[in-house]
């Protein structure tokens, strides 16, 4: 449109034509998550998503919603994913980070929306990365209604992107977990990680790239067939489904009083949010199995054992507090539902922290 | 906690507790934005909100609630506000930028929440970019129930960062406005920018500081006494009061057949979103007052007059296309509810595009 002699906005680095190239991609991916709550509108401002207000089955679950809504990114996870080339699964990161902080209040995730900064629209790059989200929503049962893609030469460098997600949910409003019902004697049960999740990446990049300089495609025997890449990369499990499913069998009793997405902090960081100020979570660490990842940063850094707890979830990545006399059909039924379950440790009196025994 | 020889975080220029010091801060602008319908729970991990689904009004207005989310960011007009070392109305722009996309729906915004990354954490400077943040919040009538603010010194370099947002709303199902009943003969009004808004910034940034190589303080007759900085920095306005007063005084008539916010893209860009396929909008640029900004932008690139229109506002910040017989009392209302709105142009039979004539 714009002259030779005058200055056109693809001249400054921004290409609006590729940003429509991609919209028609990302939208494939967007409605592979819609159930038909979502609504979609060509071209939209916004994402629409209709709750089932005046439906049988809503009004029986929710007679006091109360919307709950998380952000997150996944730091910087995104620098391994860049240096191994490989975008397919930081979406699932991404969706993780904020569905595993919801269902922390008891909520059921309803819709996400994604914010994607980069350098440079490359369209099969972030229709990729865009696919990689809408997998993650499909396992959290949550529709991806919206985004945006914001290409900024001039703060992202050369191949540099940084991802945010919004995720929204319901809950009913007496039914919201707070860890007020948090008591002396209850069980701390952790659900497995499937390895570092989304945090103390900027250690872990220190540790094996700066300091020890190993290959993105070394293998390690103590670490498997997988390469450092592929370990690392190994993306956030996400606990919807089973939480979900557990919390619905118990409607009337409350049975779990607290639970904590295990993320930068650690147990000892996240539990204490969840904690009343009189109690203490005594934690055995010898009681579940931390992957060898953990072991391998650790005696690398070195980093201080302390440290290690502070920074990682080494190995539980989603904890639940619950009643000691459910504590064993509960440990049942979440096995069921397909996650590794520990029986890692029990409230005692205290002063909100947590100890490692 | 670690030992002199061994790795810990802060090390590796994360810092946990300067993240703590802040969480305190950042909570009480939390605060000044919520209503009675926003939960505080201390340290949780999620932003509460209560619909008032159980109380009359909520009843009366919503038989059908649909709730609309939006998320964008403030692009590249953070390194003008880097550059000037101002960062007291970003909060502003970043607001606006989502909550204006949601009222072209027809949705009233309900909260807030913000995802802030950035290179180092330096709590004053971050408490003044939330400050800002919740004071967007109240002049759109939101909550901030939340956000994130991750510390990536790998990703964002010295005194760099990033800012999205993300916004939810609700409308009732058959009250969503879709351009569907756009038709010839229809009055396209536009409502008055503040300047540049949140679009453009790249080739602002072009033109002032890597071609002319102006200084951010420099002042020209042209634009007043505002420094240059104060000029692109002027934030972003919001048009929700205005809108959603309008679109209460219409419960039963759709006199409001469509809505744009212009932003990437301009006029020419962001009405075509909402045009049915068989018509056109006239606009006449003689018809409204472009601020000097644009003309000083445009000389000193140069910059073609079409490009200027496919990339920024040129004084028209929100569109409005309302049925003919009642643009003037659209008109007077929007002027008594303080907006500056002009009669800029009208419908007619055509292909979906905007023609400037």
């Amino acid at each position: 449109m714009a002259d030779k002699q005058t200055l056109s906005y693809e001249q400054t680095g921004v290409s609006i034509d590729a940003n429509d190239e991609m919209v028609g991609r990302i939208s494939r991916s967007l409605k592979s998550t819609h159930g038909p709550r979502a609504i979609g509108l060509e071209n939209g401002f916004a994402g629409l998503f209709r709750l089932d207000y005046d439906e049988k089955l809503f009004k029986k679950n929710y007679r006091h919603p109360v919307l709950v809504a998380c952000t997150d990114g996944v730091g910087t996870k995104i620098l391994i994913a860049q240096q191994a080339g490989r975008f397919g699964t930081l979406g699932i990161d991404l969706v993780a980070m904020s569905v595993n902080d919801m269902i922390v209040q008891g909520a059921e995730p309803l819709f996400f929306l994604d914010y994607l900064a980069i350098n440079k629209l490359e369209p099969a790059k972030i229709a990729e990365m865009v696919e990689s989200i809408a997998a993650g929503c499909r396992m959290a049962d949550c529709a991806l209604i919206g985004g945006e893609t914001a290409e900024m030469p001039d703060i992202y460098g050369r191949d540099e992107y940084d991802l945010a997600g919004f995720a929204v949910g319901v809950v009913e409003r007496d039914r919201i977990i707070t860890g007020k019902d948090v008591r002396p004697g209850d069980v701390v049960l952790g659900l497995a990680s499937s390895g570092i999740h989304s945090n103390g990446y900027s250690l872990v990049r220190h540790i094996c790239f700066k300091k020890e300089k190993l290959a993105i495609d070394a293998t390690f025997k103590e670490l498997g067939d997988a390469t450092m890449g592929e370990v690392l990369l190994e993306p956030t499990r996400i606990y919807v489904r089973p939480v979900i499913r557990l919390l619905g069998g118990y409607k009337r009793k409350k049975v779990v009083h607290a639970m904590a997405h295990i993320t930068g902090g650690g147990l000892v960081g996240n539990i204490p949010r969840v904690l009343p100020s009189d109690c203490d979570a005594v934690l055995k660490p010898s009681s579940w199995k931390t992957p060898p990842i953990f072991d391998f940063l650790q005696r690398r850094g070195p980093v201080d054992k302390a440290e290690m707890y502070r920074v990682f979830n080494m190995g539980i990545g989603f904890v639940l507090v619950v009643a000691e006399d459910f504590a064993d059909a509960i440990q049942d039924k979440l096995t069921r539902y397909g996650e590794t379950v520990y029986r890692i440790g029990s409230v005692v009196s205290g002063t909100g922290k947590v100890l490692l025994k």
